[in-house]
């Protein structure tokens, strides 16, 4: 196929900034390694540093060594750099685009395919979507074009709404690669092999059979240096709206057709559709206790560092369901596990000592660090007339000793270069997030908020959020990595 | 109660042999170090040796160090032997069951309740019953009277009936315990706790989502010197007449009511009913490569040493699921357990490498030697659109690591004490088990016999047995213990 002799261009709008050297170089270079990248590749990074081309591969080769390790070699990143070039330009100057221009078809000599990357600041979006819409370099009559965006897409739903109307106006849809990089995890993606690549799952994975879910996406850092970031978005902004709600679509969604990006995203676009508005009452809303002494943070700042919310989704399959959501800053440790907790068994027809009743089953999906799945179930103890719980688990440690996790960025990198939306969100999902989680953002700025408390470092957050499974009659569980004694 | 305070007698018929030193003795010695013997309890060895009460003793103390090692000590033992006495008789003579019952009632001064336990040779059973009715000592008036009878119950539908129809002349049914000591196993119990206790396994445990059940009960060793009793029974009496029938009972019921005697035999009773007639074209009938060279063995001994047979449940829950049964001697290792293979997801919705299916899920229940449950699941290959399998296990050594399995007669003969018959069978079920033994062993004895074919010992039978899964597409799975390359 002549497509496939093309060259390929990835265009990295922000060369200098961090993502560039912690994730995008780094991913790409392993990605190379492993021979994944097309055949005749090529990298060219935009900023407005005035770095010469080797300026360009020093500057990024320090961060690389740093985050490959062992997988860094001089002759490797030698044959992979002598792909690499800088363009000079400025994010928000026509000309420069020009140049740029100028500099791809001297490159690749008038003909090939394109991958642009924003990894620039969000208000730089626009600016060099429209910049590349003037000069043409959105045109796929001599090779495709896409555009991967990087998160946060938009601060509510009117301003995603905004940028999505001027990507498309420049891109179709099919061209747009909006990123969250939980997705690129394998644990993430393992999420929808559990449960369609084995018969047995599915049928218990409803109302009938599943008591309620809990997805906890805990951090153990503070804000540390990004106060201008953080003071804006807050909790929901930063983990619910894009992270939380696609484990969330994930966990809860039908069987889609296949696993590409239109069965996906329709999948994924219907359990946010049905999500039903959120009611103050069902949410939690802390800072942690020294929040507002971080350089860069207003003495009298709101910003929530930790929210917890429970969730319905009003279908056929999750009515009555609840959904217990929560992350949070400088929680005791860090871990991403979803806890499908399944309803006691019907009947009791054993004789147990007394006062003691059945624990239900619990499968929990881990999503890291300690990557793996655990079960628990009841099982007899040996010489008595009593049960115990007791955990089947698979580790990825263990059953694939010899494989590194690969970083979320090297598959989502390739999935977008070979044309794979699946693992990208789409603009229905943006904007059905977006409005879901701003009836939150909304509710806490209103008369009706809950009260912002304050909680611990190291902490599990405040009591408000224990209560919240308590007046339910339940408790959040952490499963994955250190357990706690059952 | 005036009733607990009575004493208890445990009478061994059979006192001399090999039952009762190697496995009756050493768990009344354990349930004593235990203190679960009730709390006046005596124990009288009844058989035709001269002995004296030490000679019995002292006859019984060799074997009970060699089983018991570690929990022996001179100290208990004293104590426990304290409470043991020997009376003299011939288990077919009448008139010394009057001596016996004259011995009895002096050391429980005419008030006490009695297990009778029938350890001597099948043709034994029914001339001590009825030695006993006669001198009225089945009847409950000065406290309650029990008889435990050992395997093999009859030989045949028509001498099992007959063996309880003499045994129901003397005693009510709910006196009579009738021994599988598969039952007394911790993890074949276990197979109703898994079931029953959990919420998620019953709802996939039927037609719509199990693919078929294997059960495979293999033993390592030959017939030992055990010709006389084996050249009649061969494998389907030894085997399958009891432990494997009870397996598949307990695999295949449906829930009941409660865990005692009424409910499981209930249950069980209505699958035994619901077992179609084996066809012989559906079994295979082997024997070891050397059987006949045995001593004891005939030279043209056509005594099946190994057996497999595909049978079908004629019930709602189980219509068409074949259960592929094998059991055999010289296999290449002991194990029994149960696999139960769950059908293929109905709908493939990943790319998978050419030419790749998914792998059904499959749960091995494993009784023993290897005691604990594994489940296979599919998980994606990290770095790759493909699945692989990977077990979750539980391991009783693991989880319980500072108990160890009790002896099956620890638990049965405490039961009895305790008036406890849920872990032994019922009159129904013997006759049923039988009902469809027979016309098995009555097949292989006719016209359309399947040919008796030799196999290698160390093998896992002949290939006839490899085949009977082949022409379904199926495989015979060892999931337990040592773990074939998947």
């Amino acid at each position: 196929m002549p497509e496939s002799q093309l060259g390929t261009t990835i265009v990295i709008f922000g060369a200098s900034g961090d993502l560039t050297r912690a994730k995008l170089i780094p991913a790409l270079y392993r990605l190379f390694q492993q021979q994944k990248l097309p055949s005749n590749f090529k990298i060219v990074g935009f900023a407005r540093r005035p770095y010469s081309h080797d300026d360009f591969k020093n500057e990024v080769l320090n961060s690389a060594r740093n985050v490959l390790k062992d997988a860094y070699n001089d002759e490797d990143w030698k044959r992979f750099t002598d792909m690499m070039w800088y363009s000079r330009g400025d994010l928000a100057t026509p000309a420069d685009y020009v140049t740029l221009e100028a500099f791809l078809e001297q490159i690749d000599a008038g003909a090939g395919n394109r991958l642009y990357y924003l990894a620039t600041a969000p208000e730089y979006y626009v600016p060099v979507v429209e910049n590349l819409a003037a000069i043409n370099a959105t045109d796929e009559t001599d090779g495709w074009r896409r555009i991967v965006v990087e998160k946060p897409f938009g601060t509510n739903l009117e301003t995603a709404t905004e940028l999505n109307t001027r990507l498309h106006a420049a891109f179709q849809e099919q061209q747009v690669y909006r990123i969250d990089h939980y997705l690129g995890k394998e644990t993430v993606q393992n999420i929808l092999f559990f449960r369609f690549a084995n018969a047995i799952f599915e049928p218990v994975w409803n109302r009938n059979y599943i008591d309620h879910v809990q997805i906890t996406v805990s951090e153990s850092v503070d804000i540390e240096n990004r106060a201008g970031y953080y003071e804006h978005a807050g909790i929901l902004r930063d983990m619910f709206q894009n992270h939380m709600l696609q484990l969330l679509c994930l966990v809860a969604m039908e069987p889609p057709l296949s696993f590409n990006g239109e069965s996906l995203r329709m999948e994924k676009s219907k359990v946010l559709r049905a999500l039903r508005p959120a009611i103050m009452g069902n949410t939690v809303r802390a800072q942690y206790e020294d929040y507002t002494s971080a350089p860069g943070v207003k003495p009298d700042s709101t910003t929530p560092t930790f929210g917890a919310v429970k969730l319905f989704i009003d279908n056929w399959r999750w009515q009555d369901v609840p959904f217990y959501m929560r992350s949070g800053k400088t929680l005791e440790r860090k871990s991403s596990e979803i806890t499908v907790q399944f309803r006691r068994p019907p009947h009791l027809l054993f004789d147990l000592p007394k006062g003691k009743r059945l624990k239900p089953n619990i499968l929990a999906l881990c999503i890291q660090p300690d990557e793996g799945i655990h079960l628990r179930f009841e099982t007899k103890v040996p010489n008595a007339n009593d049960v115990h719980s007791v955990d089947m688990e698979f580790r990825y440690g263990s059953s694939f000793k010899n494989i590194k996790l690969p970083d979320a960025y090297e598959r989502l990198l390739l999935d977008a270069l070979n044309g794979d939306n699946a693992l990208f969100i789409s603009d229905r999902e943006i904007s059905l997030s977006w409005k879901f989680i701003d009836t939150i953002v909304d509710g806490w700025a209103g008369d009706h908020a809950p009260p912002l408390v304050k909680y611990k470092r190291g902490s599990w957050g405040p009591s408000e959020s224990d209560l919240l499974m308590e007046d339910d009659g339940r408790v959040w569980r952490m499963r994955c990595g250190q357990e706690p004694p059952v």
